[in-house]
């Protein structure tokens, strides 16, 4: 049956209410007698707290608590995850780290009090270990004593839970590691013709969502209940670790998902059960809003890695041999993504012989958090920028090379499992037909150098994801006015929420006018999944459909009484439910659903419900080409353009599908050429506002040229596949790999800033 | 199986807080920008409104606007409810009708801009009809010249539709009419060896709810959204004329239910169109709470009625004829219960021959409203007087008397219908053993005066409902620790949530403690139908089981699985689940829907679903008795002991479903002995204040002395039945039996006043 909602470039649904600036945010919600709190971050890395005098603090007007570990009565000596971390107790292990709170009437009291307070506690500065090698290494001291190390990380991104784990002891800030091996590793490299080798760095790199972390809570001692407002990407997993955190059962704790002005994977837990707490402990609603300063000194970014990779492949291109060693800052609480990265950097080609073994190591900064395509990100560039070297050493088309050795259906994965059917051959045979690619041999290559000096190149990178599964139930509930609610427990961060309601509007065969997408909060809502992981559409947009077909089968049943006819003489079309053939013969939906509503309905009310855990991932992969002008004096690099071809699986709403990809893109951009939070030898962050840690601007993100590869996944609804996640892996290495066409120059550290290419530059001279 | 948690009397799940004060009610809730809002009201029965002059209005320093109906793009010429009207255009039709509105900044501007508007309105006062026998005439000028007379009233309180409609054309102000008629009724009258003749009064009364009506709402102008928070009675209704009188969609109403301070029929619909309407012009939260005289003018008190009945039985005491002429005072608009109180009046008894006939009329009184058992109550009291008045004439007792003639399984309703297993003879013999009846002899009869002049009596009455009906759907949501959400879109006004979470215990098979009732707003709930006419438990508790039904088989198949044992095989206990026989197997139901949450999850999320309309009534009648001390000289009554006997199929919470009946014999002594709104000729509400309007006192509530009788229902939860209107039905008819036994002197009108008392003594003297 053609299709008509979906695969429609419908506006958002949201989209009035956010551009005309009524949206709520969390730290626009007003309640009575509402408190507002601020926190006190740790100058150090790592210290001891030797005093914290809150008098000072306590004596400004307006004040009504100021509370540091002492005052809970929660929390634990050791959590294994920053959003679990209440206030430092005794010890702070790394700079930023909460060591007090303030409690105000006003959000200046708080600030002032809080000021106060910082400074009049008393710090005894302890070595930092701030270097991940030197962190990693047997003889240095404990990070996290009393930790043993687990991680969430490669579950909520989908990493296979069956990654090997090496056996030897590690180092005893080696959080986790993880080794995937097949085949013969030295022989493998021996036997290839041609063995680049090289170490690539990334930087730490925050979300950088406009909206700061904001929560408000408020508890009530009567009920002894927690009401949690936040803009979480997920209420159910922010639910149980806010409630575990504080000592009070899931169902004492209701998230109330607000708008998420960004999230990227940054957006998961962290304000929630410091909130809580001082909720509970004051006995008022609390907001607590960070500050953009304290966002980059106390949320969780994209962490710090080292890879080192060895590719080997044969003199006619065939990919022989492959071993990196990656090492993922964890900072000072575990959960680095260096399984994904593993899997992803030993995943999209195939390779006989392998060997990857990858640590995550503890150090005095702050802990990791997740943003988006956590691991393969870094993976991509690594992998992209040696395969490219090794097209140049063979003499071979970069995008040919790729060709003949990326993965398809069958081909093994890292982990010992095999790939489904994915679209990673085909997006890079669709982007070898872009304008961008084509024009290639004119502007490639350090011999066309500009008049003005200029050197342009283009590059070519392939990445994607895993995509994400967890368990997930919709509801449909239609209303007497033949408008469609459909109740669903996801957290929209992308623009999902308005495929839903295609999805829904599409199964049942109303318009998208009569869909509306009801998110509920944790208390009523369907379960769902987090909004991370490339996952939504996947698993909640699955169980929608199924809900939906539910629906219309019930609504159907009512509809055959109503016509006397029989059901499968009967279709819904544009909101009217037809006897096939007989134009005659109809009935609005809104009438068969007054048939279940009102004093005395004979019918039961419609409600199509669906429930379901997909158990098999649809990874999405995607072919991207940058081309660059490069300033060899300045080292000053533009993306001149841009080109993706993605397999998406299916386009439920192609308009946001490349809204996905371009701000993929651009975010890319920003890993590729700009972002670095950097910290000093004393862990000192020293690019800590939006002047020193450069994001990409609008004039630094070309037009992207998009061309969406159907390659339809066997689960997903309509044969959808994650979208998010995808088009921000392969940027650092298009756009390294355009460099080097221009310059000849290989940088591998991320940013690629203008003194990195002038050094290369230098020492490729020299 | 033994029930363990169904039949316990659990506390209610709102005790806490509603006891510790921290339940927050509309009136109570603040929201940014929130402006407040004051009606003026018309003084006039029926005037026209010559001008409206708001200039002065308009100055009271923080007032934001002042609207009339001119103002208002919304609104019907003639509505067909209270609850549709908004404020009156050109002529006002009822004392207390909406004329104005002014919002303001506070409460306080608010009620200064409504004062100064109310005494610079001009009307043209017209001749106003207060009594309903001089509307009911023929030549009466029309009330509603626009209206045809339609009411949902039957419906919503359970009345069977197939009511038969009286052929003849009836007088203009007759807004609908209804006849039961069989055998022969002439004959019947003449066949019988006594008949008794009677015409009883009743007179308007109010719900006096402590919390009065109170609505906040606020309307998203960009995305064209109005929420209501308001303790409506009932989502869904309130949703749909909300939405009819705004001319929205249905979907773009959100009704937020709020905790109900009383509702007893009295809190369905009045404010919230009108509220919605306001934030729709002035564009921000407007919060509307109407002031107890408020309350007293404008809101929708149940129907004054004129009661015709003669009531004939053969010598033996079999009942051969019963003619009744019903006559509603509906007020303004349409919807007495005129429906309802027929079928009840004719029902109880086996009757041969039968011929009721009823109207409502409509006055230039307030449109009245439902009162907890509306129609019944007023039937009661009437054919309970002269069933007692026939056992007097007969020499019989009038206990055995019912026991001989009330109505059994397969007995003729007045509608052609036949009477479901009821538990009327039940309750008879159930009461007739309580104590109270036991010492009747003892005490009885004028013969019994006491020292001090105080006449002691003791009188029995029957009575009951038919029991609602209305479609409803229910969710059941299981959490990782185990905890159970049961999701219902039912408002609780009587306990009901308490007796919802309890079946979901019993069915799944998990503690109370373990289970949280959750009530969504109108955007997400599944479907019920209002609280009203007893029957949430009957149809959103029938809807629970069958979902936790659903959950608990959900639930075995999982633990099945996680025990390596037959699903047939398991039982689940006080929360975990068992392998019969074996005890060492068993697996906590927290541990199983573990298996259905955090990423990676294998298993689909255990949700229970139902939906289901249930077409059969459960009706439930109960039998009471009082004993009164009559003072002849002040006239004064009190009431000295009360015994009931009610059938309620399955008592699920025996303390609440006692509470239900303390509180419908409180009511009913109201109804007997204390209240009325008396309007003057004009129209003007003589008894507009608590002073004024006797509100029964603790002190005039004696024990009650309650038997559960228990003839189970086919169809609701484990046999239960609705309980909340059956207890205040026989009261009026029990106490005036009462005083007939006390006085020798039968008392026709409500309520039983001590100058009616002292005039019927004297009358009887005469």
């Amino acid at each position: 049956m053609a299709l008509t909602i979906v695969g429609q470039s419908v506006p958002r649904i949201d989209a009035r209410e956010k551009l005309t600036g009524r949206t709520v945010f969390t730290a626009d919600q007003d309640l009575r007698g509402l408190v507002h709190a601020r926190l006190v971050l740790s100058p150090h890395a790592h210290a001891k707290i030797r005093k914290i005098p809150i008098d000072a603090a306590k004596a400004v007007p307006g004040v009504v608590a100021v509370l540091t570990a002492a005052d809970l009565p929660f929390g634990e000596e050791t959590p294994n995850a920053r959003g679990r971390c209440l206030l430092a107790r005794g010890e702070t292990r790394f700079p930023g780290e909460p060591v007090a709170a303030i409690v105000a009437e006003s959000d200046a009291a708080a600030a002032d009090g809080a000021a106060r307070l910082a400074a009049a506690i008393e710090y005894e500065a302890l070595p930092a270990l701030i270097d991940p090698v030197a962190a990693a290494d047997r003889s240095a001291p404990l990070v996290q004593p009393g930790l043993q190390g687990a991680s969430w990380e490669a579950g909520a991104h989908g990493a296979a839970a069956a990654a090997q784990e090496e056996e030897e002891k590690a180092p005893g800030n080696v959080a986790s590691q993880v080794k995937f091996a097949r085949g013969d590793i030295e022989r493998g490299l021996r036997d290839s013709a041609v063995v680049v080798r090289r170490t690539f760095r990334t930087a730490v790199v925050h979300q950088a969502y406009i909206e700061p972390h904001a929560t408000i809570a408020d508890f009530d001692r009567g009920a002894r209940r927690l009401t949690v407002w936040t803009p979480t990407q997920g209420l159910f997993y922010t639910r149980e670790q806010t409630a575990s955190v504080l000592g009070l059962p899931e169902s004492s704790v209701r998230i109330v998902p607000m708008p998420v002005g960004g999230g990227f994977g940054g957006k998961i837990l962290l304000l929630e059960p410091i909130a809580g707490a001082l909720a509970m402990i004051v006995g008022r609603p609390v907001r607590l809003v960070l500050t953009r300063a304290e966002e980059f000194q106390t949320a969780t970014p994209a962490p710090q890695s080292i890879l080192e990779v060895a590719l080997g492949a044969s003199r006619d291109g065939e990919f022989r041999a492959l071993q990196a060693r990656l090492l993922f800052d964890a900072g000072a609480l575990p959960g680095a993504p260096v399984t994904i990265c593993g899997l992803l950097m030993g995943g999209a080609y195939r390779v006989a012989n392998l060997d990857i073994r990858g640590r995550e190591v503890l150090t005095h900064k702050p802990p990791q958090g997740a943003y988006r395509a956590p691991g393969s990100v870094q993976a991509a560039f690594a992998i992209e920028s040696v395969v490219d070297e090794i097209a140049e050493a063979l003499g071979q088309d970069p995008l040919e090379l790729r060709v003949r050795n990326v993965s398809q259906e069958g081909d093994p994965m890292p982990d010992g499992g095999k790939w489904p059917r994915i679209g990673l051959r085909e997006s890079l045979l669709a982007v070898r037909e872009s304008r961008l690619w084509g024009e290639r041999p004119r502007r490639g290559g350090a011999k066309t150098r500009a008049a003005d000096g200029t050197l342009a190149g283009t590059g070519i990178a392939v990445g994607g994801w895993l995509g994400g599964l967890e368990a997930a139930s919709a509801c449909i509930r239609p209303n007497p006015d033949g408008t469609i609610h459909v109740v669903v427990g996801s957290v929209d961060i992308s623009g999902s929420s308005t495929s839903l309601a295609q999805i829904a509007a599409e199964t049942i065969g109303v318009p998208m006018q009569q869909v509306r997408l009801v998110s509920e909060d944790s208390d009523g809502a369907p379960q769902s999944g987090m909004s991370g992981g490339s996952k939504i559409i996947y698993t909640v947009g699955s169980a929608v459909q199924k809900a939906a077909a539910d629906a219309r089968r019930q609504i159907l049943a009512l509809a055959a009484k109503r016509l006397e006819a029989a059901e499968a003489d009967l279709d819904i079309v544009d909101g009217t439910v037809r006897v096939r053939g007989v134009p005659s013969r109809a009935v609005a939906v809104a009438d068969v659903i007054k048939m279940t509503s009102g004093f005395g309905a004979q019918h039961a009310p419609v409600f199509g419900v669906a429930s379901e855990a997909i158990t098999t991932r649809s990874p999405a992969f995607g072919a991207h080409v940058a081309a660059v002008d490069v300033d060899p004096d300045s080292g000053r690099v533009r993306v001149t353009g841009y080109a993706v071809a993605q397999d998406v699986g299916r386009a439920i709403n192609p308009a946001l599908v490349r809204g996905q990809i371009h701000g993929g893109v651009a975010q890319g951009i920003g890993w590729a050429l700009l972002e670095q939070m950097v910290y000093d030898e004393s862990g000192t962050l020293t690019t800590g506002t939006f002047a020193d840690y450069a994001l990409p601007r609008s004039t630094d993100v070309p037009p992207v040229d998009v061309q969406l590869v159907e390659v339809p996944s066997a689960r997903g609804p309509f044969g959808a596949k994650g979208v998010g996640e995808p088009p921000v892996v392969p940027v650092s290495g298009a756009i390294a790999n355009a460099i080097a066409d221009a310059t000849g120059a290989r940088i591998d550290s991320l940013p690629i800033t203008p003194q990195r290419v002038v050094d290369a530059l230098a020492a490729r001279r020299r």
